[in-house]
């Protein structure tokens, strides 16, 4: 495996694009290639075997592309698919669940935290099972957010019928006053000042894409697998739909770096 | 062909169920497979080539099923995939368009029809080609919501937050004073009631369905392919991911006629 070999980053759509950035800006020298599943986005409802299949096919497509690294920038494809690609690959795989949990942990104060997702990502349970394994006393409210996805994919980022979603997902958690909210669906950082206003100012919001990238940047330099310092890195975009829609989306996400994206149909 | 084939219906996901559901009220003696592709739905956002891609896998899968006929009981597949399937298949496709237009040109009293429906079949200009090969000098207006589809498979059918976002997407139909609204995606009909509510009781609400299932009766005629009078059906329901979640999902839309699930793969 060679230093110079691009990190693999991977999501069901545009919303891992937010992980990316993070590596990107964290890591300079690394060059990324990102797989969009824009074809069968989302993962969210979807059962982890369908999942954890359309994981495998886009890690071994990475793998094809010579990547030195996999980054699953997806809590869904995390939750449902991390353990088996970490037994299956021959590289250091990444998930963005454990570095959410310890980012949740370390930003606790009172020892509540809440942590919002997918139905995938919530009923897997894999967010309380991190948390637990850091700090098995700690309280934990989870909430399965279905709505969220498609409004920031449709824009509504301040919409008051965002706004009114957001109330009816959160009130739980502010009724149980949570101190910590896990922001744990890669599209919801989009949403954070919505978000933070209807949470208040005394409840941390945390955004898994910086840990994850410290995460990668660590794990990384563990492996011996950094690039060397005057590397100059190459970024590659690839979705398995309509590359045109992929650009036009994920220019939202990770503002104007994009300069294009390649088409790739798996299964 | 054989009279006693089954029928094929297919979406998706578990919204043609809506047709389904009026093709077994409809057509007594005509045993039905229903297969929705709950592994890559939704269809509505992505682009037409993917669509017609899995269109065709499906239609494939179900002639091998032996089936006589097939009904695309979807909008975004009818609009991307109809003209195809009728070149490439031996036998007679039903779409959900000409039968929604075709109801609504009929209901309309002023000439002016709203249409809604997901991004890809507003884009595709489906319906607009098939209301004015009917009736060239009808004023149209269209809109594409995205959001209706997610908040039906939410369940927030009466929400107040389903109610803003109807009226944000109604509101130039509204101001335009169409008369009639063709549910231009098999969720709709779901929505029937709040829908009505915002639009007032002026406007018709035409949900293909019914069209649908009448269209399908008078080509298996046409064909000679009806079943016989004193055939007993059965019902086969497919899905390509988790059959318990689509008969619990399934149950909102046919009632209680489903007994089981099976699981089928494409792609």
């Amino acid at each position: 495996m060679s230093n110079s070999a691009p990190v693999g980053v991977f999501d069901s759509g545009i919303g891992g694009l937010t992980v990316a950035q993070e590596v990107i800006r964290q890591l300079p020298h690394e060059s990324v290639i990102y797989f969009g599943d824009t074809a069968r986005v989302p993962y969210g409802p979807k059962s982890p075997d369908t999942v954890r299949r359309y994981s495998r096919e886009i890690a071994s497509f990475l793998n094809e592309q010579g990547v030195k690294s996999i980054v699953i920038a997806c809590n869904t494809a995390t939750a449902h698919a991390l353990t088996a690609l970490r037994q299956e690959m021959d590289m250091p795989i990444i998930g963005v669940v454990e570095p959410g949990a310890r980012a949740a942990v370390a930003a606790s104060k009172r020892g509540h935290i809440g942590v919002i997702g997918t139905a995938g990502t919530i009923k897997s349970g894999a967010y309380e099972r991190a948390i637990r394994a850091l700090e098995p006393d700690i309280m934990i409210t989870v909430r399965a957010c279905p709505l969220l996805v498609p409004l920031v994919e449709e824009g509504w980022t301040e919409h008051e019928a965002t706004r009114l979603v957001a109330k009816e997902y959160l009130q739980p958690m502010i009724d149980a006053e949570i101190d910590t909210l896990v922001l744990g669906c890669t599209h919801y950082p989009l949403l954070k000042a919505l978000i933070a206003d209807v949470l208040g100012p005394d409840v941390r919001l945390i955004d898994s894409a910086e840990e994850t990238a410290a995460e990668t940047a660590r794990t990384l330099a563990t492996a011996n697998l950094a690039a060397e310092s005057d590397a100059d890195p190459t970024y590659r975009f690839i979705a398995s739909d309509d590359p045109l829609q992929f650009l036009q989306l994920g220019q939202r996400f990770l503002g104007g770096t994009m300069e294009g994206v390649e088409i790739r149909t798996l299964g």
